[in-house]
Formats: structure tokens, C-alpha cells, sequence
């Protein structure tokens, strides 16, 4: 079972691409909370389609209503459910499809895990759309962070071969494409733009900061804020890498210029550097949570590829024209930040727990 | 809590560096299953220390004692419990250790998270020696996954600057230093000497493949493989990183070169390329899993590094002169492997009640 | 967290009784099911309020639309949810409302919970309404025992004073009044007109029997049938008390009295008695699961009860006139039979893992 | 899986009757917990066999040995690990055994469950001696409750036919045989030696009260403390009901008669009865939490009973004239008190959680 996240709070996504609706239900928010449904909103937008020309044409409005878990705005305790009704839902015939599974998505795999019962239409349960929901709870757990003093920002640190340069910052996260450099971040869009006149498509990494955490945060062994982080990052589509600190990069380094060495500020201990990403034994040490998501290219492209006719079992090809994102990390951004929301709301109720 | 891991089996690890004994508990194995402690004894060997000069001289015989759940050397059905006493248990005053966190190292998120109650001995719960019952438990899943048909095999694919060159393949996992090329092997080893003579270490990245799995494993949104290998790698002390196929490195591709196309073979549907590391929409699609772990260099170097006297909040330096690995690398590579074979057979598990 | 049920499904309900819906998702049910929605609506009817004068006048079609899961009637895969929406919603101030508890409900434990934020409308998360959903996961399940050959059966044991007499038969549990007495049933319906008259309400017991269930259900310790049915029927409102087999009666008996002899009947072996209600150790013997669960009277009276106004802490008066089934029991019925197809069909997947 | 428990702590058992330890583990106990070891050892004390003529001849010492988690009796934030090594350990021949189940054992369930593979020595791990561990889990959460103010009391309310009278005090559980009427208790003990000497047992009901539990803790619908109670409860060997406050005699009451007013006695909402067992929606009300476990008569008896020879699949008869307890009940009361502790404890833990 795949559907459900969390130790402390738990959250559980429903829904198919082209179903009724797709929807989440978040339990464990303590009651009492304000929930400020118009930044939910904004927050929303950020991941929304169809706002510009690198991504999918298809438009929806994405406005989550609740079913349960708000009176007035503010959570009663009751688990937090809410649906975005699929404007396009499309619960056709499906067994009029060809079966030639396109290559990079679950629709192969999706097939044999379901018998050829899956819902095929637009990826199904596996469709980015589940985004939306996650989005959903991930605004939820941001603004209740952020109560708590905890803020959540990110980047865009490449698109395809083009590197963002300098350390991100509030400022960087707030942008429209929040990357720091203005002139790398023209050269992703232009990149962008190349591909998709190909026909083709392009990956790339988002690097994200949580800041204003406590030390103490998570657990040792398989509850590390590592694993939390990760085990809720590959639930987003595309997701291909997770690495915290200095990750790949720090394997090559020698231990005295990786370790992060310890002053006391004052008020607080810190670390120097922060190679750790701010996590040390999976618990957090007080400095930024950092952490960087690889996402591989969409794999809908408008190019031929080779595949396989499932009814036939013979050779075949399969180019998918349709309303795609011919890069999905400008919108996956706020997707990260709401997923790392999830997973650090839900370690820092569990902190409550030994307090 | 974070002692524990799995949905069809339910791993619990418990004990410290220092107590009296480390040790597993391995819920949900069906009963019947012959279990070899022989080839379970080489398994652990080759996680186990003071066996080279590249690692800590500390030496244990690691010989797990079980409790229960074995008859005759069979499952019986109840819970799978081993222990590894301590052999050099040291359940002594820890008050008069002096409270110098080393960086990198737990110690500082543990004293804030257990308010200065933490087992200060050895790194507590968050020592590698944890990583023992993991073996344990990660050896009995290995040995049920061959009895399905299914390999995992790994290999060193850097150490410090040095990288490994050519593909992973099973001989190459046979090897004592299991590097494709023995020449890189060598500057491996050496880089090791090199950094062990600097008193500094060195880290390092594991890629590890699983072969044999049939199509259909995993499911969708958390519950991916991606997501359930990262979530129990990431257990492993030292892992900073983790990523599936072409990675990170597939982000910088376009969609038309990270697509992997399929065929049909005669018996089964194939992918040209292995790009997404065997899983699509977290699903295994029949292709090996592959996937690379980054592993910190060893926090715990000679060398004077600078930290806080947590009793008086003044500058102090810590140097670890103790027996410790200069590289955890070689001995992680069993580690890995360990991981992997639980993340997998809970899979295999959780297929079976949908079949 | 309270509102989510099992270990190989998960079932999560939401809503309150008066918010925008009530509604379930269920998850881990294997894909190419096919649900008979027409089935599943003679089985919802059966819990519907507002059928007969011993139950609420409040009426609701309780028809639930189904946002994912399902195509063309048959399972996907994807988890299955639903809604039930609530025509009566009353998304009003409550702050208006006096804060008198009612005695028997909980008014008290939600205020003191959630700290004053409770949706105090109708019970809120806590409602009876609740079962609706549950009725939805429960006939659901149902349905996927009967392809099984499991059925599950049930009658009325007792309400107030008045016992039901004689054995439980299918063709009891068929009937709109399920007593194997005709008589008793009567005496029953006087008895609750007679509260109702009185401004009073009445409990009484549930008996039910899950037929055709092989041997081997259920694991040791925690995870016996005993405890996962129990975890699941104290959900439902008013259920105070749960017994298997023999049960509290059987307390007072010899060994001798209560030990359910072996024989063969040539095909299988079985049991002379069955006062272990099919359950030895935790785990099905192949004989019919019974078990009887103990409702109290509804709170709900419109008789005059003392209470406490929370804003004042003085004391208070408080009657409830309103539209309440002056006995729970007989809408009960189809709520056990649901919680106990949820429990059973989980326990039934769960055995495939070790097959 | 059946041998954990818990959502904010988790125990975890492990072992069986002859393997070569009994144990558990116990994680997410708070660090700087200062566990008092010689009351733990008094009230495993109370559990222990053969301390007098109504128990078995069986002799432990079952003094647990922690492996993990106490430093200097202080927790540690480590799992606690525990064993009591079985000192009559027989890890035999088992195939010699013959196969006839024991009626109202779990011998013919486990065979089935386990393919014959189980440990069929003892009961294996469906043995009442892991009720030992359960104790020793149970024991630690008693005095971590004690320690916010909350004690567990419980009597014998009957054995066989003989019923206590009066009401559960503090004073009565102090008690070596704890009954409110000595007279009764009398009773209640020659009933044991007369089922002994006739080759036979008894069973009966344990009543259990746990008090000052502060208002506000477990959830609602399936997080009840009733479901959570009686998940842990029905884990004890024997029990096969479980009920609450007024219980299965409530059902026959009018709400008039089993609801519980409110009132306010100057610093606390309190109810004038406490039908309820402290318990509405599933929160507690801050009343005692009531309730009562029925134990059906130990299976094992001398007496001659009929079975199956598995092996053959003809009748045959079996006797069990070994060391058993002819009556259970007196040592299930501190195992009631341990899985009261335990499902509490966890309960209080959760409800920090919403603070």
C-alpha cells in the first residue's frame, strides 16, 4: 500500500488522473489550527498547469474544497479531507487504447501490477495530478511549520545541462522561477524552449532548504529525517535522487573537510559548514535541513520511441503529442517544498512526544 | 520511532555500541523456510571488522545467538529474534566522559534530542555496530530472495576521487574488493592508507543492482521501490545520498536519451536501456534494480577538529584517535546488500496478496 | 489517530456528521474486482436511517459516489474512495450553541480534546453517521468474502430485557427484523416504542457469525481475530462490550464444559462445539467465527439529564428532542456485519503472504 | 504480523514457550526515565508460576536481562530490549511429538497456519509464557504512568461461578488473591482445588480500573481507548470477552438508567455514575477507566478429550497431564494491568502530540 505517508500525522492521497476527483485526507493536525485557506491558494498556483508557455496546456483550477476537519477555517480535529474534482475527467472507454506502454512511465508496469485492470487513462493513480492533493497537505503542514517558526525555501540548481550559481536564499525562493542567478535561470527557459521545439524534454535537480528547525527532530536508525524526507520525496513523480548536505559530491571529500565542525554562537550550538545538511544520526542539529531532488526528464515527448504492443507482443512506436510539460521541475518546486512540509510537521509532532 | 522498518515483514533492531548486546527481530517470514547459518555466518563476515588493515581493529565474532522463530534451522513462523552479545560491553560511568561532540558524528543531536540521557558509549544506538542485526536480518531475506530466483549483487564505485570503471556484473560482486577494476581497487586501497596515515578518512559510493525481480513489485505514490530502498538506506550510518538508475546524472539528459524503450524478447517485455534503475511509477518493470548510496567519509578522523565543552558552552577541539574505519566503504558493501534484500522481500511479500 | 483500520487494507474514514460529506478510503484492495453497486446499495439500505419508526426521522440517500478506484464497477488498483454528501449540511455558528454536554455522548471528551475547536454539530467526527462509510468499505469487503465463499450473518440477540431465542441461521439474518423468534422481534418493537413513549431509548446486543472461513486466519498475540475484530467493532458508537464464543458465559464453565472436541468429517477436520467462536490462538480453525457485540441504550433521550455548562460550570439541564433512533440496535445490524467483512477479508489477504 | 502493538510506543514480543529466551523490545519511551528495577521484579513477581497450589509446578526465575535501552535504570531514548531466558529450554525432537491438538489449544491453528512447520513444544509462541515479556513492558509502563499520577487496580470479580462482591478498591488489589470479599475469595480458591482434583479447570473475569487518567486521551472511531484496550487485551491467552463500565449488562438498561450526568465539583467535570468506563466517542472523560476481561477455563485439563491423529486423520483421544495452572485468572491479573499499562501509556503519549 502505497497511498498513505506519516508516523505522527497521516496522510493518505486518492484519485486518478481522469477520475471523479482527486483528494486527500490528512489526520493528526491537532485542533485549533487556522488554516489560511487564501494562502493555500497561492500556494497551489505555484504548482498549477497550464500559467505559462513551458508548461502543460492543461488547465485546471485546482481549487480544493473540503469535505471535513475545518469549521471556519480552523481544524477541529477531525481528519482534514479534501477533493479537487477533475474538471477534464475523462471516464471513458478505456479499453479502446492501444497498449503500447510509453516508455519512462508507469504505464507498463502499471499493467502487470494490475492485470490490465489499471485505470489507463492519463497515467492513472501515477499521474503528476496526485500533486495536487499532496500540495494540499503539504500548504497545510507549511503554514503550521511556519507557525512554529520553520520556513521552507528552494531552488531550481539545474535544468537539463544549465547549473544555477550562488547559495539560495529567501529572496531566490520567492521569485516567479526561483532561480539566483536571473541569467541562468533565462538560459533554463531558453533550454526548455529548445527541447520542447524538438519534441523532447528536459530533467533537472531542485534543491530545497528547511530553516528555523530545532535540534532533536527525528529518529535514529530507519526514522532518520533522511529517510522521512526521502520516503515521502520518490511518492513525487520523476523523482529519481535525493541527496542531503553534501551528498554525492561530499563522498569524495576527506573527512576533516566534510565534518562540520561545532561553535556556540551565544544562544545556540552551530556548525561552521553544513555538509550534513543539518542532520546528524537522522536527527536534526538546529541548521538548515538542506537537500537536493534529482528528477529525470518528462518521459512524454512528442518523439518516436520504440515499444512494445501489448495485445501483439509485437514492435511498435509511440510519440505522445498531447498537453505535456516539456520539463516539470519549474512546477515540482513547490511539490518539494510540500513534501518535505509533510515529512518535518510530522518528525516535530513526534518530538512532542518526548518532551 | 525509527527501530523499525517493513509492511509485510516488520524489522526491529535494537541494543548500543556498548551494551549488552545488539539485535533483530524479524516478524512476518512465512514459516517452512530453511534458513543456512553457514552461508548467514559468510554474510556477516564480510560486514565484519578487523579483518584488513582498511578497517577499525576492533574485532567481535559477531556470531548471532537465536531466541526464537528457528527450529531445526527452519522458520516456525514465530518472530525471528537473534542477538550478538557485546563482547567488549562497557556498560561503565559515562558521566565522566567529557561532553566534546565529535562533528560529524551523533553525539550532539543525541544529547539534544535525549536530553543528556543518551548511551554516550560508542555512539550509543546510532553506532554502525547496528548495522550487524541489519546484516542479520538482510542475510535471512538475501538467502529467501535467491529461493525466488532473485540476486543482489554490488560493487564499489568510488572511494575519495577514485572511481571505479566498467559495469557491475556478479563476478565482480565475488570479489573481496569488489571493484570491476582491480587497478582502481588498488588506488583505492591506497587513497585509504594514504588518508589513514594523514589520520583523516574518506567516503564513497555503493552501487548495488538486483536482478531476477519479476514485474509487478512496489506500489504507487510512497510506496515505490525508490521510495522503500531510500527509506531504509538511508538507516545505514553515513548515507547521505541515494539514487535509481541514471540518477542524478539522468537529470542533465533529455527525454529521448533517459527513456528506456521496450521490446519483447520472446518471453518477456525488456527495456533497451536500464535508465530508471528497473522501476517505473516506483513499480519494478522486470529490469535489475540498480541504485548508488553515497556514504560520508568516516566522521571520526585523528585530526584536531573544533567543537563546543557542552558542560561549559567554551571552544574545545576532539580529535578520535580510537579504532576506527578510515573508510566505512568496504565493509558497507554487505551493509547495502542487506538493505536492499529487506526492502525487496517485503515487496515480494506485499505482491502476494494481490496475486 | 483513530480513523483508519488494518494492516494489508487501510481503511481511512473522514467527515462529520453535518460537513460537506462523510466518505472512506480504502486501500490495498487488489485490482480486477468487480463491485456490484446495486448489491452494495441493498446493503447500505439496510443501516439507512429514517425507514421505519424505531429509527430517526432524519433522512439521507446515502448513495455513494465514487471518486476513484473503480472503473466500469471493477477495482483498479487505486485506492478506492468515496462521499457521501450530506444533504443536511449545516456549516453554521456553533459558537451559538450551549455548551451542555449530553450525558452519554461525546460532547464532553471532543470539547476537552480539542480543546473547545470541536465541531459540535451533531456529534461531529464522532457520529453514528460515520458508519455510513463504513457500510460502504464493509459492503465492499463483503462482497470480496462472498467471491471467497465467506458469508456473514447476524440477528438482533437482544434489546432492552427482551432475549431472542434459538440459534442463528441464515434465514434469520435475512429477515427485515433479524430474530430467530418472530415473537421475541415483536416484543422487541414494543419494547422500544415503549421507551421511545417514555422519552427514553434502549441498547442491546448484536450476534454475528462469519461462515466458511478457512483455517489458518489470524496471527498470535496483537494480531489475533479476536483483536483485530474487537479494534475495529469498538468503532462503531455505543459498542461498550465484545465476546467471542462462549465468552463471558464460557467464563463460568470447566474445561471439560468449554473445550470444543476434534473430529474428522472425511474433508475436513472440525470442532463438536464451538465455544471458541472459531478462534483458537488467535487464528481461525475453519469452524464459523461468532462473536456478539453489546450496545448501550442511545444516549440521545428526551428525557431531562443533569449536565454541566462548560462557559459557567454551573449546573444544567439537558434534553435531546430531536430526530434520534430511540434504539441503535437494529441499524447496528449492517455496521457489525461491515466491521466484521473488514476485518476478516484483511486478515484473509494477509494469509496470502505466507501461502 | 501479531507481536507488536502501539501507534506512540511499540512492543514488540518475541520467543516461544522452550526456544531459548522469551523478550521484547519497547521503543519510543521518552529518555530520562528512571526505571525502578526491584519493583519491576515484584510485580513480575505477581505473574510468576508456581508460587502456590492453584498455579503450575512449572518454575521460572524470570528475572528479565536488558539488553538494550537502561543506562544506569534510566531510559536512554534506545529501544529497551529484554529477555528472560527459558531455563527448561527443550529445543528437541518435535517430530517424535504425536499430532494430536489439544482441543482448545492453538496446537491444530498453528498447525494449519504454520504448514506444520510450527513450534509445537509448549504452545510455541502462542504460549502463555509470553506473557512474561508482555509483563515486563507492562511492568515499565505502570510505573511511567504512576509517575503522571495514574494507577492500575484489578480484582478477580469471579472464578468458575463464584462471584465477588462489593467494589474495587486500592485496597483490594493489594491483595496476595485480590477479591473484595475474603469469603468470596475462599470460595473462589477450593473451586480451583475441586476442577484440579476432578482432572479439570476453571476460568473467570478479571476487573480492571485504571485511575487518574486526566480527560482527552485515545480517538475517535477505531482509536478509541476501547478499541485499544481490547486490541491488547484479547493478545493474553484465554481472554475471549472484553467489556466496558456497564457493559454487556448496560445493553439491557434505559439511557435513562446507563447515561452518567455531569457535574462540576470545583475543580472538575465529573460524572454522578460511571457506566460509561470513563470512556465516550473513545476519549476519556477522566473518570476511571472500567473494565473487564473474561478468561476462558484453561484448555489444558487431565481429563481424557477428543481429537484427531493428524498423521492418521483418526479419532483419538488426548489428556494433558503435565504442570498446568487448573485455573489461569489469578495470574492474568497483572497481565491485565501490564496491557492496560501499555495500551495507556501509549495513549497518554499520543496526547502530547495535540499540546
Amino acid at each position: 500500500m502505497g497511498s498513505s505517508y506519516g508516523e505522527n500525522i497521516r496522510l493518505t492521497l486518492f484519485g486518478q488522473s481522469h477520475s471523479r476527483a482527486v483528494g486527500m485526507v490528512l489526520e493528526g493536525v491537532p485542533a485549533g489550527k487556522r488554516i489560511d485557506l487564501e494562502e493555500l491558494a497561492r500556494f497551489m498556483a505555484r504548482r498549477a498547469p497550464g500559467r505559462n508557455d513551458y508548461s502543460t496546456a492543461r488547465r485546471e483550477s485546482d481549487v480544493p474544497e473540503f469535505l471535513g476537519g475545518l469549521t471556519d477555517g480552523v481544524t477541529c480535529g477531525a481528519p482534514i479531507a479534501a477533493v479537487i474534482m477533475n474538471e477534464d475527467a475523462r471516464p471513458g472507454d478505456y479499453k479502446a487504447l492501444s497498449r503500447t506502454p510509453r516508455p519512462g512511465h508507469a504505464d507498463y508496469t502499471a499493467y502487470v501490477k494490475y492485470f490490465g485492470h489499471e485505470d489507463r487513462s492519463g497515467g492513472g493513480h501515477f499521474s503528476a495530478r496526485l500533486t495536487a492533493p499532496l500540495c494540499v497537505a503539504g500548504g497545510i503542514c507549511r503554514q503550521l511549520l511556519a507557525a512554529e517558526g520553520v520556513g521552507i525555501i528552494s531552488r531550481i540548481a539545474s535544468i537539463g545541462a544549465v547549473r544555477d550559481e550562488g547559495e539560495l536564499t529567501v529572496s531566490t525562493a520567492d521569485k516567479a522561477f526561483p532561480t539566483v542567478s536571473d541569467a541562468r535561470g533565462k538560459e533554463m527557459i531558453s533550454a526548455i524552449a529548445a527541447a520542447k521545439a524538438d519534441g523532447d524534454s528536459l530533467g533537472g535537480i531542485v534543491e530545497c532548504a528547511v530553516v528555523g528547525v530545532s535540534a532533536g527532530l527525528g529518529d535514529p536508525v530507519f526514522g532518520g529525517m533522511e529517510n522521512r524526507i526521502a520516503a515521502i520525496l520518490f511518492g513525487i513523480p520523476a523523482v529519481k535522487g535525493v541527496e542531503f548536505g553534501s551528498g554525492f559530491a561530499g563522498s569524495a571529500l576527506r573527512g576533516s573537510e566534510n565534518n562540520d565542525g561545532f561553535y556556540y554562537d551565544g544562544t545556540a550550538v552551530k556548525t561552521f559548514t553544513n555538509n550534513s545538511g543539518g542532520i546528524l544520526g537522522g536527527v536534526t542539529d538546529g541548521m538548515p535541513i538542506t537537500f537536493r531532488a534529482a528528477f529525470k526528464p518528462t518521459p512524454s515527448i512528442a518523439k518516436e520511441q520504440r515499444t512494445v504492443d501489448l495485445n501483439t507482443m509485437k514492435d511498435a512506436v509511440v510519440s505522445v503529442p498531447g498537453r505535456h510539460d516539456p520539463c516539470i521541475v519549474p512546477r515540482a518546486v513547490p511539490c518539494v517544498e510540500a513534501a518535505a512540509a509533510i515529512a518535518v510537521y510530522d518528525a516535530l509532532l513526534g518530538r512532542k512526544k518526548e518532551l
